[in-house]
Protein backbone atom coordinates (compact mmCIF):
# COMPACT_ATOMS: atom_id res chain seq x y z
CA UNK A 1 0.00 0.00 0.00
CA UNK A 2 2.69 2.41 0.52
CA UNK A 3 2.59 5.67 1.81
CA UNK A 4 -0.55 6.65 0.92
CA UNK A 5 -2.54 4.19 2.71
CA UNK A 6 -1.20 5.98 5.93
CA UNK A 7 -1.64 9.81 5.02
CA UNK A 8 -4.39 10.47 7.65
CA UNK A 9 -2.25 9.08 10.36
CA UNK A 10 0.50 11.07 9.49
CA UNK A 11 -2.24 14.31 9.00
CA UNK A 12 -2.65 13.28 12.56
CA UNK A 13 0.49 13.02 13.72
CA UNK A 14 1.76 16.19 12.00
CA UNK A 15 -1.43 17.85 13.59
CA UNK A 16 -0.57 17.46 17.08
CA UNK A 17 2.63 18.08 17.13
CA UNK A 18 2.20 21.20 15.05
CA UNK A 19 -0.68 21.89 17.71
CA UNK A 20 1.70 21.81 20.30
CA UNK A 21 4.58 23.28 19.37
CA UNK A 22 2.73 26.06 17.15
CA UNK A 23 -0.68 26.21 18.10
CA UNK A 24 -4.28 26.45 16.33
CA UNK A 25 -4.38 29.94 14.69
CA UNK A 26 -0.62 30.09 13.51
CA UNK A 27 -0.83 27.00 11.50
CA UNK A 28 -2.18 26.50 8.05
CA UNK A 29 -3.53 23.77 6.00
CA UNK A 30 -0.57 23.91 3.86
CA UNK A 31 2.23 23.62 6.65
CA UNK A 32 -0.10 20.13 7.80
CA UNK A 33 0.11 18.77 4.43
CA UNK A 34 4.40 19.87 4.09
CA UNK A 35 4.94 18.38 7.53
CA UNK A 36 2.85 15.15 6.90
CA UNK A 37 3.82 14.55 2.69
CA UNK A 38 0.89 14.40 1.81
CA UNK A 39 -0.40 16.81 -0.66
CA UNK A 40 -3.15 19.35 -0.71
CA UNK A 41 -5.88 17.25 -2.82
CA UNK A 42 -4.75 14.25 -0.56
CA UNK A 43 -5.96 16.56 2.29
CA UNK A 44 -9.15 17.39 1.51
CA UNK A 45 -10.20 14.21 0.67
CA UNK A 46 -9.71 13.21 4.35
CA UNK A 47 -10.77 16.23 5.98
CA UNK A 48 -13.05 19.10 4.85
CA UNK A 49 -11.40 21.72 7.16
CA UNK A 50 -8.65 22.38 9.63
CA UNK A 51 -11.42 22.17 12.14
CA UNK A 52 -12.04 18.80 11.46
CA UNK A 53 -8.99 17.90 11.17
CA UNK A 54 -7.97 19.05 14.51
CA UNK A 55 -11.18 17.44 16.16
CA UNK A 56 -9.85 14.34 14.46
CA UNK A 57 -6.40 14.76 15.68
CA UNK A 58 -7.79 16.12 19.63
CA UNK A 59 -9.71 12.58 19.25
CA UNK A 60 -6.62 10.45 18.13
CA UNK A 61 -4.46 11.67 21.24
CA UNK A 62 -7.35 11.44 23.40
CA UNK A 63 -7.68 7.59 22.52
CA UNK A 64 -4.38 6.83 23.18
CA UNK A 65 -4.10 8.83 26.50
CA UNK A 66 -7.31 7.53 27.60
CA UNK A 67 -5.77 3.94 27.08
CA UNK A 68 -3.27 4.86 29.13
CA UNK A 69 -4.85 6.44 31.94
CA UNK A 70 -7.42 3.32 32.27
CA UNK A 71 -4.26 1.07 31.94
CA UNK A 72 -2.14 2.86 34.76
CA UNK A 73 -6.11 3.51 36.70
CA UNK A 74 -6.90 0.58 36.83
CA UNK A 75 -3.90 -1.77 37.69
CA UNK A 76 -5.70 -4.35 40.02
CA UNK A 77 -2.27 -5.46 41.47
CA UNK A 78 -1.20 -1.36 42.95
CA UNK A 79 -3.13 0.79 45.84
CA UNK A 80 -5.35 3.94 44.54
CA UNK A 81 -3.28 6.13 45.73
CA UNK A 82 -0.31 4.67 44.16
CA UNK A 83 -1.87 4.57 40.80
CA UNK A 84 -2.65 8.30 40.65
CA UNK A 85 0.57 8.88 41.67
CA UNK A 86 1.85 7.04 38.83
CA UNK A 87 -0.58 8.84 36.20
CA UNK A 88 0.53 12.56 37.52
CA UNK A 89 4.23 10.85 37.39
CA UNK A 90 3.51 9.85 33.86
CA UNK A 91 2.74 13.00 33.26
CA UNK A 92 5.49 15.02 34.53
CA UNK A 93 8.11 12.44 33.01
CA UNK A 94 5.86 13.30 29.45
CA UNK A 95 7.01 16.67 29.64
CA UNK A 96 10.18 15.88 30.89
CA UNK A 97 11.28 13.80 27.74
CA UNK A 98 9.72 16.46 25.14
CA UNK A 99 12.57 18.97 27.11
CA UNK A 100 15.23 16.54 26.49
CA UNK A 101 14.45 15.51 22.76
CA UNK A 102 13.03 18.99 21.28
CA UNK A 103 14.68 21.14 24.12
CA UNK A 104 10.97 22.18 24.81
CA UNK A 105 7.84 21.62 27.35
CA UNK A 106 5.02 20.95 24.89
CA UNK A 107 2.17 21.60 27.69
CA UNK A 108 -0.86 19.90 27.24
CA UNK A 109 -2.46 19.63 23.96
CA UNK A 110 -6.10 19.80 25.19
CA UNK A 111 -4.99 22.95 27.95
CA UNK A 112 -3.22 24.60 24.64
CA UNK A 113 -6.27 24.68 22.63
CA UNK A 114 -8.61 25.33 25.21
CA UNK A 115 -6.98 28.80 26.32
CA UNK A 116 -5.70 29.67 22.09
CA UNK A 117 -9.77 28.59 21.15
CA UNK A 118 -12.50 28.94 23.48
CA UNK A 119 -14.90 32.13 22.48
CA UNK A 120 -14.49 31.13 18.67
CA UNK A 121 -14.11 27.33 17.65
CA UNK A 122 -17.26 26.45 20.07
CA UNK A 123 -17.24 22.61 18.30
CA UNK A 124 -13.76 21.94 19.40
CA UNK A 125 -13.88 23.60 22.59
CA UNK A 126 -16.94 21.77 23.62
CA UNK A 127 -15.04 18.42 22.32
CA UNK A 128 -12.21 19.23 24.91
CA UNK A 129 -14.31 20.06 27.52
CA UNK A 130 -15.59 16.57 27.63
CA UNK A 131 -12.27 15.04 27.61
CA UNK A 132 -11.92 17.36 30.64
CA UNK A 133 -15.10 16.02 32.47
CA UNK A 134 -13.68 12.48 31.19
CA UNK A 135 -10.40 12.85 33.08
CA UNK A 136 -12.06 14.42 36.18
CA UNK A 137 -14.45 11.19 36.57
CA UNK A 138 -11.59 9.15 36.18
CA UNK A 139 -9.60 10.67 38.70
CA UNK A 140 -12.68 10.91 40.83
CA UNK A 141 -13.14 7.05 40.42
CA UNK A 142 -9.55 6.18 41.26
CA UNK A 143 -10.46 8.38 44.51
CA UNK A 144 -13.12 6.90 45.56
CA UNK A 145 -11.74 3.65 45.45
CA UNK A 146 -9.60 4.79 48.08
CA UNK A 147 -11.51 6.39 50.50
CA UNK A 148 -13.60 3.21 50.26
CA UNK A 149 -9.90 1.69 51.54
CA UNK A 150 -10.14 4.27 54.06
CA UNK A 151 -6.29 5.84 52.53
CA UNK A 152 -8.62 9.05 52.07
CA UNK A 153 -11.76 11.25 53.48
CA UNK A 154 -15.13 10.45 51.67
CA UNK A 155 -15.49 14.26 51.45
CA UNK A 156 -12.06 14.39 49.45
CA UNK A 157 -12.91 12.08 47.23
CA UNK A 158 -15.92 13.82 45.27
CA UNK A 159 -15.82 15.95 41.73
CA UNK A 160 -14.85 18.82 43.41
CA UNK A 161 -10.95 17.24 44.68
CA UNK A 162 -11.33 15.19 41.74
CA UNK A 163 -11.33 18.80 39.39
CA UNK A 164 -9.17 20.65 41.56
CA UNK A 165 -6.49 18.17 41.08
CA UNK A 166 -6.72 18.65 37.50
CA UNK A 167 -6.91 22.14 37.39
CA UNK A 168 -3.30 21.51 39.38
CA UNK A 169 -1.81 19.51 36.45
CA UNK A 170 -3.43 22.08 34.02
CA UNK A 171 -1.82 24.95 36.35
CA UNK A 172 1.77 23.42 36.63
CA UNK A 173 2.07 22.18 33.43
CA UNK A 174 1.50 25.76 32.28
CA UNK A 175 4.55 27.11 34.26
CA UNK A 176 6.70 24.06 32.82
CA UNK A 177 5.87 24.88 29.41
CA UNK A 178 5.99 29.01 29.85
CA UNK A 179 9.55 28.66 31.66
CA UNK A 180 10.63 25.42 29.30
CA UNK A 181 11.36 24.01 32.29
CA UNK A 182 9.98 20.95 33.80
CA UNK A 183 11.66 20.82 37.29
CA UNK A 184 8.33 22.85 38.46
CA UNK A 185 6.80 19.64 38.00
CA UNK A 186 8.98 17.90 40.55
CA UNK A 187 6.46 18.56 43.36
CA UNK A 188 3.13 17.87 41.49
CA UNK A 189 2.60 14.72 43.97
CA UNK A 190 3.64 16.43 46.97
CA UNK A 191 1.63 19.00 46.04
CA UNK A 192 -1.72 16.59 45.10
CA UNK A 193 -1.43 15.05 48.05
CA UNK A 194 -2.60 17.85 50.03
CA UNK A 195 -5.46 18.26 47.98
CA UNK A 196 -6.37 15.00 48.54
CA UNK A 197 -5.36 14.77 52.09
CA UNK A 198 -3.01 11.84 52.64
CA UNK B 1 -6.47 66.83 22.29
CA UNK B 2 -9.11 64.85 20.91
CA UNK B 3 -9.12 61.19 20.17
CA UNK B 4 -5.69 61.15 18.73
CA UNK B 5 -4.00 61.79 22.07
CA UNK B 6 -5.74 58.88 22.90
CA UNK B 7 -5.26 56.73 19.74
CA UNK B 8 -1.61 54.65 22.28
CA UNK B 9 -4.26 53.64 24.66
CA UNK B 10 -6.90 52.83 22.70
CA UNK B 11 -4.79 50.28 21.05
CA UNK B 12 -3.52 49.20 24.16
CA UNK B 13 -7.68 48.20 25.15
CA UNK B 14 -8.45 46.88 21.89
CA UNK B 15 -5.35 44.10 21.94
CA UNK B 16 -5.93 42.99 25.52
CA UNK B 17 -9.83 43.00 24.46
CA UNK B 18 -8.80 40.73 21.35
CA UNK B 19 -6.27 38.92 22.92
CA UNK B 20 -8.97 37.86 25.27
CA UNK B 21 -11.52 36.69 23.08
CA UNK B 22 -9.35 35.76 19.58
CA UNK B 23 -5.74 34.62 20.82
CA UNK B 24 -2.95 36.19 19.03
CA UNK B 25 -2.17 34.58 15.93
CA UNK B 26 -6.27 35.09 15.28
CA UNK B 27 -5.73 38.67 15.35
CA UNK B 28 -3.67 41.03 13.09
CA UNK B 29 -2.87 44.79 13.11
CA UNK B 30 -5.84 45.69 10.74
CA UNK B 31 -8.45 44.21 13.21
CA UNK B 32 -6.74 46.15 16.33
CA UNK B 33 -6.66 48.88 14.47
CA UNK B 34 -10.65 48.87 13.32
CA UNK B 35 -11.15 48.01 16.85
CA UNK B 36 -9.48 51.09 18.67
CA UNK B 37 -10.54 53.41 15.58
CA UNK B 38 -6.61 54.14 14.63
CA UNK B 39 -5.24 54.47 11.31
CA UNK B 40 -2.65 51.59 10.78
CA UNK B 41 -0.26 54.51 9.78
CA UNK B 42 -0.81 55.90 13.45
CA UNK B 43 -0.03 52.39 14.56
CA UNK B 44 3.41 52.13 13.09
CA UNK B 45 3.51 55.71 14.71
CA UNK B 46 3.19 54.26 18.32
CA UNK B 47 4.91 49.81 17.90
CA UNK B 48 7.10 48.69 15.45
CA UNK B 49 4.72 44.84 15.67
CA UNK B 50 2.59 43.08 16.45
CA UNK B 51 4.83 41.96 18.62
CA UNK B 52 5.71 45.23 20.56
CA UNK B 53 2.16 46.08 20.81
CA UNK B 54 1.66 43.02 22.51
CA UNK B 55 4.30 43.40 25.06
CA UNK B 56 3.12 46.98 25.65
CA UNK B 57 -0.31 45.47 26.41
CA UNK B 58 0.41 43.04 28.57
CA UNK B 59 2.86 45.18 30.57
CA UNK B 60 -0.44 47.91 30.72
CA UNK B 61 -2.35 45.18 31.87
CA UNK B 62 0.06 43.75 34.50
CA UNK B 63 0.40 47.58 36.08
CA UNK B 64 -3.21 48.00 36.61
CA UNK B 65 -3.40 44.18 37.79
CA UNK B 66 -0.53 44.79 40.31
CA UNK B 67 -1.44 47.38 41.83
CA UNK B 68 -4.72 46.13 42.94
CA UNK B 69 -2.98 42.90 43.95
CA UNK B 70 -0.80 44.75 46.18
CA UNK B 71 -3.74 47.22 47.67
CA UNK B 72 -5.13 43.97 48.14
CA UNK B 73 -2.03 41.86 49.52
CA UNK B 74 -0.35 45.15 51.61
CA UNK B 75 -3.70 45.30 53.76
CA UNK B 76 -2.84 46.88 57.16
CA UNK B 77 -6.17 46.19 58.94
CA UNK B 78 -6.85 42.79 57.85
CA UNK B 79 -5.23 39.58 58.70
CA UNK B 80 -2.79 37.95 55.99
CA UNK B 81 -5.39 34.74 54.68
CA UNK B 82 -7.92 36.92 54.11
CA UNK B 83 -5.93 39.54 52.20
CA UNK B 84 -5.12 36.16 50.31
CA UNK B 85 -8.51 35.39 49.83
CA UNK B 86 -9.92 38.53 48.67
CA UNK B 87 -7.58 38.58 46.00
CA UNK B 88 -8.84 35.35 44.79
CA UNK B 89 -12.19 36.20 45.50
CA UNK B 90 -11.61 39.22 43.40
CA UNK B 91 -9.67 36.50 40.35
CA UNK B 92 -13.07 35.04 40.37
CA UNK B 93 -15.93 37.52 40.35
CA UNK B 94 -13.84 38.77 37.18
CA UNK B 95 -14.75 35.79 35.39
CA UNK B 96 -17.92 35.88 36.24
CA UNK B 97 -18.38 40.01 35.71
CA UNK B 98 -16.77 39.13 31.88
CA UNK B 99 -19.45 36.15 31.61
CA UNK B 100 -22.40 38.81 33.08
CA UNK B 101 -21.70 41.48 30.62
CA UNK B 102 -20.30 39.75 27.32
CA UNK B 103 -21.30 36.00 27.95
CA UNK B 104 -17.73 34.69 27.64
CA UNK B 105 -15.45 34.18 30.65
CA UNK B 106 -12.36 35.51 28.98
CA UNK B 107 -9.91 33.67 31.28
CA UNK B 108 -6.31 34.93 32.29
CA UNK B 109 -4.85 36.83 29.74
CA UNK B 110 -1.23 35.80 30.72
CA UNK B 111 -2.36 32.29 30.77
CA UNK B 112 -3.84 32.51 27.27
CA UNK B 113 -0.94 34.13 25.71
CA UNK B 114 1.23 31.53 27.75
CA UNK B 115 -0.13 28.89 26.40
CA UNK B 116 -0.78 30.07 22.82
CA UNK B 117 2.75 31.54 22.34
CA UNK B 118 5.40 29.54 24.64
CA UNK B 119 7.81 28.08 21.80
CA UNK B 120 7.28 30.58 19.16
CA UNK B 121 7.40 34.37 20.54
CA UNK B 122 10.34 34.11 23.23
CA UNK B 123 10.08 37.39 23.72
CA UNK B 124 6.88 37.76 25.19
CA UNK B 125 6.99 33.72 26.79
CA UNK B 126 9.74 36.11 28.91
CA UNK B 127 7.88 38.57 29.81
CA UNK B 128 5.02 36.44 30.86
CA UNK B 129 7.34 33.97 32.65
CA UNK B 130 8.49 37.50 35.04
CA UNK B 131 5.12 38.26 35.44
CA UNK B 132 3.97 35.29 37.12
CA UNK B 133 7.15 35.10 38.97
CA UNK B 134 5.96 37.73 40.36
CA UNK B 135 2.71 37.29 41.33
CA UNK B 136 4.51 33.90 42.88
CA UNK B 137 6.16 36.31 45.22
CA UNK B 138 3.67 38.60 46.35
CA UNK B 139 1.36 35.35 47.20
CA UNK B 140 5.05 34.39 49.18
CA UNK B 141 5.43 37.04 50.86
CA UNK B 142 1.92 37.30 52.14
CA UNK B 143 2.03 33.87 53.04
CA UNK B 144 5.11 34.59 55.44
CA UNK B 145 2.72 37.18 56.89
CA UNK B 146 0.40 34.40 57.63
CA UNK B 147 3.34 32.06 58.80
CA UNK B 148 4.68 35.02 61.57
CA UNK B 149 1.59 35.17 62.83
CA UNK B 150 0.94 31.17 62.77
CA UNK B 151 -1.95 31.25 60.68
CA UNK B 152 -0.04 28.88 58.74
CA UNK B 153 2.57 26.18 59.47
CA UNK B 154 5.99 27.49 58.26
CA UNK B 155 6.55 24.62 55.56
CA UNK B 156 3.55 25.52 53.71
CA UNK B 157 4.79 29.38 53.74
CA UNK B 158 7.16 28.77 50.70
CA UNK B 159 7.66 29.65 46.79
CA UNK B 160 5.96 25.77 45.90
CA UNK B 161 2.96 26.41 47.77
CA UNK B 162 2.65 29.73 46.27
CA UNK B 163 3.59 28.50 43.15
CA UNK B 164 0.65 25.84 43.44
CA UNK B 165 -1.51 28.48 44.26
CA UNK B 166 -0.90 30.75 41.31
CA UNK B 167 -0.66 27.15 39.65
CA UNK B 168 -4.24 26.21 41.13
CA UNK B 169 -5.94 29.53 39.99
CA UNK B 170 -4.70 29.35 36.02
CA UNK B 171 -6.01 25.94 36.09
CA UNK B 172 -9.45 26.83 37.41
CA UNK B 173 -9.67 29.42 35.31
CA UNK B 174 -8.72 27.33 32.12
CA UNK B 175 -11.65 24.73 33.07
CA UNK B 176 -13.79 28.37 33.79
CA UNK B 177 -12.95 29.30 30.21
CA UNK B 178 -13.40 26.24 28.12
CA UNK B 179 -16.75 25.61 29.90
CA UNK B 180 -17.52 29.17 29.94
CA UNK B 181 -18.90 28.45 33.68
CA UNK B 182 -17.69 30.57 35.74
CA UNK B 183 -19.25 28.72 38.66
CA UNK B 184 -16.27 26.24 38.86
CA UNK B 185 -14.17 28.68 40.87
CA UNK B 186 -16.80 29.02 43.75
CA UNK B 187 -14.19 26.35 45.15
CA UNK B 188 -10.93 28.42 44.18
CA UNK B 189 -10.93 29.19 48.24
CA UNK B 190 -11.86 25.98 49.71
CA UNK B 191 -9.56 24.62 47.74
CA UNK B 192 -6.29 26.89 48.06
CA UNK B 193 -7.21 26.36 52.33
CA UNK B 194 -6.16 22.51 51.56
CA UNK B 195 -2.57 23.78 49.59
CA UNK B 196 -2.12 26.07 52.32
CA UNK B 197 -3.49 24.31 55.04
CA UNK B 198 -5.91 26.38 57.22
Amino acid sequence: MGRTSTARERLLEATCELLGTRGYSAVGVAEICARADVRKGSFYHFFDSKQALTLAAVDSHWTTQRTHWNHVLSAADTPPLARLRRLLDDQAEAQRRAKRETDAVHGCLFGNLALELSNQEWVVQSRLAEIFDEQIAMVQLVLAEAAAEGAVAADRAGRVTARAVLAQLEGIVMLAKLGNNPAVLDDLWATVRLLIGC
